[in-house]
Formats: structure tokens, sequence, C-alpha cells
């Protein structure tokens, strides 16, 4: 092939796509981590399971059926051809995809880590009691039907990208997080709070996760992948717009970490790591729709903004007796609302990389604002009443929950038979025998390593 | 220097080469998690440090000997030129590299984070009872004579390089995976199993591993190292190749993963995530040799056939008496092996980027998976018989194995006088004087922060 | 826009900077890993609590003055234009920056992430005494003053770096490592040594961290993370110039590694994984200021020295009285000035891809190396002086040590109002009114999960 400038510019496209597609694969390690950090120590083994798992299973679901049900042409509802592609040609199954040059296999790759999210964040809120297979099952009805329909709407050329002023959500604070978010909703009110979070009078009682060590490196290696998630979904290596993305981005990751540090100050007298945490992840999320159309100026607000809302509306959910073990609501669902509707205020196409129109707060009145909450309304309609019909007739099937003494044992034995951490290495634990007997209780291990400890005696 | 599109080109294909050779690089994290996560929290400092100070020697080890010998012209069984090279200017002793343009300094860095890798393989193997300077010894000489040797034959022009049909191991099934099972394999036999591994009728004895925190975030990294290793061995930024290599690497890790945990879950009634952690590798392992080669379907049954090896291969090993902690020989050995003769199997010049011709399913008969099973048993017999006389030579020398009641206190204290843990801060192990009387069994620390402990009651 | 071959080198230069700069962020990942785990598990939460927030505060600081102050157009010892940047449109705000041609988004993003590091440095060496706000308010001084400024004279176009030698320092030895380092140095003497570190006789306590797991992963994101700080400071891809200096990086901290590992092993009997991360991150900081100068050999002998310098400072600052918890010191100043100084004795413009003249050992006399030696003595002289004044007017107004009451308790209760761990899920630890009631001594909690455990009781 001649080295034409063209030919260089795809290449260079598709490093960027695949650099920042394998960033936001690495989010997984992010949420397993925030979870299991933010879970109690007996339900870790299956936060992380699950977690790991879900990835494996979205890469499948999404090849076989998603992604042609997202992007594949079709109507303003749903996309229908390109289901199991082969991904080597060049394809005109996916016309909604033509604005990038880079060869169909990095586009499936870039919008496959995408998928893995927004399946990843259902995770967090039903933890420490949903059914590692009802799990499971739930993931791959989310990737192969839920979130490939909605993400049609807006990123498959469907209803809500054809209006006359289309919905703009850049990088996907409702096409991803607040699909997540949504199905996380419904799936925590279906399943109902762990045992001993609200006393019998309804007074949530906070309980604990296990390591904040793993709470902080997930935070930061999620910030690190969201320098994929939105600077990425430029999908080509535009200079300009790629840097001025990773740097909205970073304004609101940054004043979300501030705000809510001083908000979580001010409400629970000292600053709260995992709150922390999750304000950081907060301005994340909502940036994400406007990070080419805020200025930085914007960026910080939205951002700002975000902090806040994440610290009250862990305490609003309480109040409404929802329990959402990692704070997933308040970081996707509310976040990616407010980041899409932000757009609608702050957008500018002076101060930015967008040639959209302008916000409210920039002169353009309300008729972005107006798309804006369309999209939102309609996306989170549609996926309340689609995940709720799922997570019902899974229950109806091979039920959601798990017993009440496993919950109580934990998840780690009653799921996967092994607990996360063995921290003394002549434990019973430390053997099957002992741990097959039951785990959750450390009993003498009878004839475990006897062997080993008659030597040892002897030394 | 003007700026040609040639001069574009050399610098793209180098950020690509660089990037995803930082990415292999990472893998040293990952095998260090995974690792230090299988074994038992004694030996936990010795694990990650094996991991650590693995690179440090096989960064030197390669650059004065490893690089020449295998990349270096010579002759089909060895390169003899470029020894401690100064990698700043064009050079000519590198032909068998010559087919990328990136410069001297690239081509060494990348294929230093392959041999890195190679020797971390071993490791897990051997761990929990080998003498940490027998490792180190051993290590030298894996990177500087048994991996360039074996590397050269495949990879730098050796005779299977220049066969009629040669062999295809695009990014080093056998290369990198299966010479490190090799020596691994020879190392957990000539030391012989852990204390306690079986009894003295022989039944083997699950031995669990301390955090399976460490286990999932380490078997992430490797995932994610993977997108470095099997689509930066293109060492060209060519989009079309590069998009298609993490396509099937993902797809095969996805369907390792899905493989070993329903494997898991039949044989052992629970999923067992440090069988699907193990799966995934198996699957990565299994399509990095092909990755090129195989279309999407072919990635999906390699890597679902992997993640069922990767299960059996461990009761198998059981079987016949070969301690193999973390699984290393299940995951690198038989799936390198597995993946190699894959690739005479299902690779497809049709729907993929290969050239060199069809696999068995796709009509090309037996000529490929004759070379490739050809190149499976030279190289397996080569090292496993080098690889040999090395163990026992160091054994003769310096002795390989610590004693039984180092083995019994662990080998942090052992080898390295140190815990990997203190979780109480108040701990006499927090303290110097009494870990150096004997960290093993905690004591009470004689006028260890004494002072401190006055203070402490007055306040 | 026309696709010229200028067009594709700004945005092949982008996505290179890029990269590297998102490497460079995660380093604040390790550095929280291997403080918080050289620091006891009292102390954890804080630990990691400081080196998230830090960034964000740094974000904004930087942003808001600190940027301008260091690379605005100035005088030879400030920056006085393009605070609170837009960042949007090219900018004469910052014509010493005018080198690279990458958008003024990209330059200010990854100039952040290296004022981000230095705030980080200080972290380590002020651990387990500081007041949480106390450190963050010094951050904000050090982000938008010190660094800003001094960091203006080497390579914001001040005085020296218009010396007729001008001092080199490549990618930050001076600039960042021992500008952290000092403001570290002085934080550490005003503070005093921790409670119980020295008895009344002066002896030093050997005080343990609480995990090698975290140490030795941070250790290899830093290492990864330096890939982005070395070869990223070229701000283009060049292909040749960052392959060298990905080399020169990478033996560099191999042979830190080897050699404090050696000088571990004879000083402390056995190898201690604690002084060979540390002797890495010495070889690393040391290559930093020439590792476009250095060559393959220079590079070795670099790091190599500054693995023995790192061991030897750790028991030097210990007879001084200087209480560095993690070594910063050792790491950050000693070797930031060893590097700085190494560019005078080991540059070479023919054996790297330097063009600024030959050090002592290559034929150019003390030229060089006394510009280097007026850097450190210039840069060291100011932020001791300046950061001692910012420490004790801290002191002065809201104080800078924890009282001892909670530094006995430690500081994740006392400052955070939260442990790093709860490994067992039924501990009171897991529950909020437990917590509130004080946390650092375990107590029954009245009331805490009541009514799960008569469930669990029943059940």
């Amino acid at each position: 092939m001649e080295l034409t400038p063209d030919l260089l510019k795809t290449n260079l496209d598709t490093v960027w796509v695949l650099f920042t597609a394998f960033l936001v694969f690495f989010m997984n390690a992010g949420f397993a981590l925030v979870e299991s950090g933010l879970c109690r120590v007996k339900n870790t083994v299956n936060v992380l399971a699950k977690n790991y798992v879900v990835f494996a299973v979205s890469t499948l679901a999404f090849w076989l059926i998603g992604f042609g049900m997202m992007f594949g042409n079709g109507n303003p509802l749903i996309g229908l051809t390109g289901f199991a592609p082969s991904l080597i040609n060049g394809s005109t199954s996916f016309s909604a995809l033509d604005w990038t040059s880079v060869p169909i296999a990095a586009k499936f790759f870039f919008q496959l880590v995408f998928a893995g999210t927004a399946a990843t964040i259902v995770s967090g809120a039903v933890a420490e009691r949903i059914k590692f297979r009802a799990f499971i099952i739930f993931s791959v009805v989310m990737i192969a039907f839920l979130y490939p329909v909605a993400g049609h709407w807006i990123w498959g050329g469907g209803f809500l990208a054809t209006l006359a002023t289309p919905v703009h959500d850049f990088a996907g604070s409702t096409v991803v997080h607040s699909i997540g978010g949504w199905a996380a909703l419904t799936g925590a009110i279906i399943l109902g709070p762990r045992l001993g979070k609200f006393t019998s009078r309804g007074e949530p009682q906070t309980i604990r996760g296990h390591s904040m060590t793993s709470v902080t490196l997930g935070g930061l290696i999620l910030w690190l992948g969201w320098f994929g998630f939105n600077p990425g979904s430029t999908m080509a290596a535009d200079g300009r717009a790629i840097a001025h993305i990773a740097l909205t981005t970073n304004l609101a990751a940054a004043t979300g970490t501030i705000t809510s540090l001083l908000a979580s100050w001010w409400l629970q007298k000292k600053p709260d790591l995992s709150m922390i945490v999750n304000g950081t992840l907060a301005g994340l999320v909502a940036i994400t729709a406007g990070c080419d159309a805020a200025s930085m100026v914007g960026a910080v607000a939205i951002g700002g903004i975000a902090g806040v809302l994440a610290v009250l509306a862990v305490f609003g959910l309480e109040r409404l007796r929802v329990d959402d073990p990692v704070g997933a609501l308040s970081v996707h669902l509310v976040n990616g609302v407010w980041g899409t509707l932000a757009v609608g205020i702050f957008a500018t196409t002076e101060g930015s990389v967008f040639t959209g129109g302008n916000g409210l707060l920039y002169g353009g009145g309300f008729t972005l604002l107006s798309s804006q909450l369309l999209g939102v309304l309609a996306v989170g309609a549609f996926v309340a009443v689609a995940s709720s019909a799922a997570w019902m007739l899974i229950r109806a099937t091979m039920g959601l929950r798990v017993s009440a003494v496993e919950e109580l044992e934990g998840l780690d034995v009653g799921e996967h038979g092994m607990p996360a951490y063995v921290l003394d290495s002549d434990s019973p634990l430390a053997n099957d025998a002992a741990a097959s007997a039951g785990m959750g209780m450390p009993m003498p291990a009878e004839g475990a390593f006897a062997e080993e400890r008659v030597l040892a005696k002897k030394l």
C-alpha cells in the first residue's frame, strides 16, 4: 500500500482508538476494586468475580447481538444488521459509524469496552445479596438488548440523533452511565436492601467496606480510564479536540473531588475518603456528555456541582430506603442525568471544540436543554421499564436473591466456596478440607496438613 | 529532517511499539499480583521480590548477552553479534529484525519486555520453596541463554524460521510461554512438591492463596498487558492488523474465561475465581501464536478450548504429583503448546490478516500443522534438557531449596527478614527488634516502642 | 483542514504527549501505594487521602496560578502571564513552550501532571503526623508558588536556562524531584520525628510499613509511569529520541534495583524488598535529568550509583535524626541532586540524542558540571528557604502536627473517622455507630446490627 497521508491518518487514528479503548478496558479493574473495597470482606470474592466475568460475557453478547442492534442499519428504534460480524472486511452494515475512518474492527472494539462499562455499573448497586448466576444472566440481557436499544437512539442513528437539535451525549453520560444507573436502580429496588441496612424502624445503618486501599486504587484507575473514555470518543487523533477533552475531563474530576471533600467535611465532620473518591467519579460522569462542549470554566462548574450532588444523593437515597452499597446510583445515575442536562446549560461553541450550538448560559436559550431533557426522559423511561421486566423475569424463574443464611455468612463461601483472604498461613482456611466443611465458620481441620504439622513440631 | 511520509510512519510505528512495550512491561505487576495472591501469606514478600527483581536482572542479561544471541547475525542455531549494544546508531548486527523500520533501540526494548515475561513465568511454578538467590541465578541463565537460543530458532532467523513452511508463532505462544513453561516444569519437578501438598499416600491437598483481590487485579492487568503483547508484535502501526489482533485476543480471553467458569462450576460445584482468572490467561496464551491468523470464530474456538484445558490440567498435574502453586504450567505450558498447534488448525488467510497459508480446518491440510508440531517438539526438547541441566547445576553448587524449617515458617522471614503485612499498628512485628528476634512467631518485644507505650498509657 | 504532513505531525505529537501524560498521571496511584504501604495500618486512609486529593488540588492551583507563573512570559525570575488560561486558542502568553507544536491544552496538561508529582513527593516525608488540612494548604503553596518559580528558572526561560551553558534537566531530576525533596526535607525537620521513631537516647527504631503488596505494586506503577515521565518530555513523537530515552530510563531503573539489592543484602544481611523498590525509584530519579544525554553505559553507571546512594541515605538520615517514613528524601532529594550533577559527568553527544555538549568523562571538562552544580544550589537554596517559611507560617496559624493522642491512635480515625480495613465482616467496626463511638479501640456495638444478629442466631 502506498504511504499516503490518508493511510497515515487512518493508522494514527487507529492507534489512538485502540490506546484509549485499552484504558477503558482497564476501568474493569477500577470498578472491581472500588466496588469490592466498599463491600464487606465476606462478599469480596463475589464482587470481584462479578466485575471480572461481566466483561467476558459482554464481549460475547455484544459481538453476537448487541453491536448489530446498536449500530447496525435499521430503523429509528433499533439496528437490524451485523450480528456476529466477521469484522475483517469493509462493511456497510454500520453506517452510523461511517463518520470515523478507522477499521471496523477498531470501531467494534471501542464500542465493546463502553458496553462493558455499562454492565459493570449495575454490579455495585446490587452487591452483597444478588445470586451470581442471576447477575450474569441480567448482564447478557443488558448488553444484548437494553444498552444497544437505548444506545441506538442516540449513537446509532436512532430518533434522538435525528431531532432538529439532536441530543448531544459526547461520550455517554446518558448512553453509558445513566443507562447503567437506571438498570442499577430498578435492580436495587426489586432486590430490596441488605439485611441490617435499615432497622425495623427504617433507620439506615452505615455498613463499612473492607479496604480503602482497594477503593483508592480503583478510583485512580477509573480516573485514568476516563482519559480513554472521553478523549477517545473522538475516534480520531484530532490533536486540538483530544487535548481539550483531556483537560475538561480532568478539571471536572478535580473539582468533583474537592467539592465532595468539602461537602463530606461539612456534613460528616471529617473528610470521608470513600465520599471523595465517589466525588471524583461523579465529576467524571457529569463531564462525559459535554467534555467537548464545555469550556475550562464550564468544566469546573459541572464537576463542582457533581461532587456535591454525589454526597447529597447518598443520604437522599438512604431516606428513600434504597440500598446502594457502593454509591453507584449517586455517581452514575444522578450525575449521568446532571451531566446530560449540563450540556444544555454550559455548551459553548467559542470556548470549546463543539459546533452544535450554545447552551442556556451562553445565549443558546432552551433549545439544546430541551433536547437533552427529552433524551434523559426517553432513555430513563425505557430502561427503567425494560430492566424492571428483566429483573422480575429472572426473579420468577431462577431467583434473584441469595438466602438469608447465605447473605449473613457471605456470598464468597455461598457462591464461590472460597474466602477472599487467608492472612494466617496455618489457618485451616488455607486448606480445602476445612473449607468445604464450612468455610464461614473456621473449625479445626481434622487431618488437614496433619503431616506437615507433625514435621513442624519436630523441627 | 524533512517531514516525509516515511519519517512520519517511522515515528508513528515507534510510538506504537513503545506504547505496547510499556503495556507488556506492566505485565510484571500482573504476574507479581497473581502469583503472590495464589501463594500463602508467609511467602508473599518472597514471591513479590522474585517477580520484581527478575525484570531488572532480565534487563541487564538481555542487553549484555541475550539480545545478541537471539537476534544477532549468526547461524541457524544461535546469534553471534551485537552483545552489549550501544543501540544508538543504525546497526547491521540484527538483520533478523530488519522487517520493521523502527529505531534499533525500540526493537531492543520491545524484545526485552518479552524476555522478561518468559523469566517471570518460571517464578510461579517454583514458588514457596526455592531459594531467592537460586531463582535469580536461574533467571540469568534463562535470559542470557535458554530463551534467546530457542527464540533465535523461530524469531531470529534460525532453522525453524527457514523451513519450507516456517513455524508461525506470531507473538510467542511457544517462544515466550512454552519456553517459560518448560523451564517451569523442570524446575517444579526437580524441586519437588511443597511440604504438605501431598499426603504420604500421595493425595493432593489444596493449598489456598492469600488474596483474591491480588489475583483478580493481577488477572486484569495481564489481560490489559496482552493488548500490548499481541497487537504490538506487529511492530508497526498497521491499523487493520492491530485492530484485528486486539479483537481476536480479546475474544479468546473472553471465551477462555467463560469455559473455565463453566468447567469449574461443573467439576468443583461452585465457580472458583482463581480457576476463572487462569482460564482467561489460558485463552490469551493460546491465541498468542495465531492472533493474526485466526478469524473471530477461530479465536472463540481457540480460547474456549484453552479455558477447559487450563482447568483439566490443574487436576491432571496433581495426579502426576507435580506441584505448581499458581497453575503456571496449565496456563503457559499446556496452552502455549495448544496455541501453537491451533495455528495449524485454525489459520485462515481470508478471515484474518495472515498470508502464510490455511490450517487444517480451512483446507490447508497438515502442512502448517506439521511445522507447528515440529516447532513445539524442537523447542520443548531443547528447553526441557537445557533447563534441567541448569537447575541441577544450581542445586549442586548453591542449593535450590530452602530448609524445611524455613519453608514451614515462610520464606518472607527466611529470605527477606520481613513480613508482607502488619495489620496491627501496635504489633511487635511493626518493630525491627522484635522482628529480628524471630518474626515468624510473634513475641513480646522487650523495649520495642517502650517509651511510646508509656506515653500512650499516660494519654 | 487539509491533511498536510505538518498536521499529521502535530496530531501524532499530541497523541504522544497525552499518552505519556496519562502514564505520569497514573504515578499518583504508584505514590499512594508505595507511601501507604510503607506506613502503619492506622495511618493508611490518611496517606491515601493525601495522595489522592493532592492531584485535584494541584489541578486547580496550577491552572489558576502555577502554569502562568512557571511558563508565562515574564522575567528571569518569574512568569507573569496566562493565569486561569482558557487554553482553547493559540496563545502567545507561553513563549517558553513554543518549541513544541502541540496545542496549548496538551502543553498545559503535560506540565500539570508533572506539577502534581512534585507535590506528591512531599507527602511521604511528612506522613503519619501531619494534619490533613495543613498538608493540603502546603500543597497549594507548593503548586501555586514554590514549584513554578524554581521551575521557571530552568524550564520557563528563567536565568538558569539562559546561562552560557544552560542547566540541563531534561525531565526534572531537579525541577520535579529535588524541588519536591527540599520541601519534604524542611517539612520533616520542622514537624519533627514520629513518636517512637527515636528513643530518648536517640537510637532509631525501625517502624515497619503495613503492606508490601502495596509497596511492590506501587513501585511497578511508578516504573511504568516513568516511561511517560522521561520519554514524554520530548513533547514530540521523535522516534529516535523516545526510544533512546525509554532505554536509558529502564537501564538506570534496573541497575538501581540491583545495586540497592546488593547493598541491602550486604548491610542488612537479607535483601529488604522496600529498599529494593526505593533503589529502582532512585535509579529512575537519577536518570531523569540526563536520560537523553547518557549512553547505555552511562545510564548503567548513573542508576547503579543511585541504588547504593538510596540505601546509604536511609541510614545517614536516621543518624541525623531526620524521620522520613517512606524514604522520600533518599529517593527524590539525594538522587535528584545526584542525577542533575551526573549530567555534567556522563553527558555524551555521540552515544545519545543530546546536542548540548559533553560531560566530564567525555572530554567536556567542568563546564557543564559547573552549570549543573549552580542549578542544584540555586534551586535548593530557594526551595529550602521558601518552603521553611511556608511550613512555619502554617504551623503558626492552623498548626502542623496532630496531637500525640491522635498520632498514637492513628490519623485514620483522627482525621477521617474511618479505618483502612475491616477484615471481619461481623466486627463492630463495620458499623458506623461503633465507629463514631471510638474507632481506634474496638468496643461492643450496642444495637449495631442488633436485628441482623438476632436473625443470624435464628438461622
